[in-house]
């Protein structure tokens, strides 16, 4: 797209802006530019409406830090689910694909990212303070038995996995880590080396 | 998602309305709103200000029918051009990827669609009727002396080319067709800088 057309043209305006979302590549942003051109004018109304809103309708729920619409959200309400059970993990995108799985029912925390020393994130930069806070005995009447740290098996993930066990395990809560390895389903021949030498050496007895 | 996720969360409506774009799947949706939720408040404004605008700002250019923030687009408006020679192509989109190659340097056309009888997409439904008043003397001082059809080389983009050289050519103006360098069963909007400049050299006579 040529700087005269960026500069000018509505469209090539909001291609650009829209090429500045993650995953979206020039001509992308292009095609979704040219989709909203053609949209019913109802549905651009409701999108636009839905985009200016979002950051201030939303907040972080005051107990597991997940995006909530209030201050406490509807898992953390919600008294049917586990209390004593709390799963951590790095996103809200993280919870809403454990939620998806229909079998967990204890609770969340959501970190908002994982530590990572080479961009300068340390504990202070993640919700790690609000999750300590939530394994005071005077926070609640049921005291938290395990904490599930399901960031990602990557290097990252797999730190911040453990800078939590150290931190937590002294205080008498028990800290696991969900189980990596070859995906269910997946064929074994295509894994890559650092799954399958996972997957070795996270072998159990059968 | 869940339905109780959908109806109460802002995040999970915007990801739901995003999701209605073309090629935006159910993870990418999510992905962009909650990005959107993490983004610089004045992006966002920006984004929202442009969207709700692009449909009000544009509209076609009274001659070649391609989107335009004026009534003559600046391409129709360029005396530089070669305005005897006019590119047909379907959609803007194509304009702006033979545009990329830098060395068209005639005008355009943009049919806003390809016959399709299987769509009921007929030579009404498409800018066929613009296209003619461009043929007929009164209109310039330099008469348009070649049209290039630069539809995709498919069903429909090639019965388009075939039914405008039979409406164009009694009129004694040479109507050429793109060569197939674009892969055949391609789209145009996605062909690389190489094929489009080879398909636009080896145009042939219909």
């Amino acid at each position: 797209m040529s700087s005269e057309d960026r500069d000018h043209d509505p469209l090539a305006r909001l291609a650009a802006l829209l090429g500045r979302l993650p995953g979206i590549g020039e001509k992308s942003a292009l095609r979704l530019a040219l989709a909203l051109v053609r949209a019913e004018p109802e549905y651009v109304a409701k999108l636009v409406e839905a985009i200016a809103g979002v950051q201030t309708r939303l907040r972080l729920c005051e107990i597991c830090c997940d995006l909530s619409s209030s201050e406490i959200c509807s898992r953390c309400k919600d008294v049917r689910r586990d209390h004593k059970l709390i799963c951590v993990v790095a996103q809200p995108q993280d919870r809403m694909a454990l939620e998806r799985t229909g079998i967990y029912r204890g609770l969340y925390h959501v970190l908002h990212g994982v530590l990572d020393p080479r961009a300068n994130v340390g504990p202070a930069d993640i919700q790690v303070g609000a999750l300590l806070k939530r394994l005071s005995p005077a926070h609640g009447s049921e005291p938290v038995q395990e904490i599930i740290v399901a960031t990602s098996p990557n290097l990252e993930g797999d730190s911040t996995a453990l800078y939590l066990a150290r931190l937590i395990a002294p205080l008498g809560v028990r800290v696991t880590r969900i189980a990596s390895g070859v995906a269910v389903g997946g064929e074994l021949e295509y894994a890559d080396v650092t799954t399958l030498h996972r997957a070795l050496e996270e072998r159990r007895v059968l």
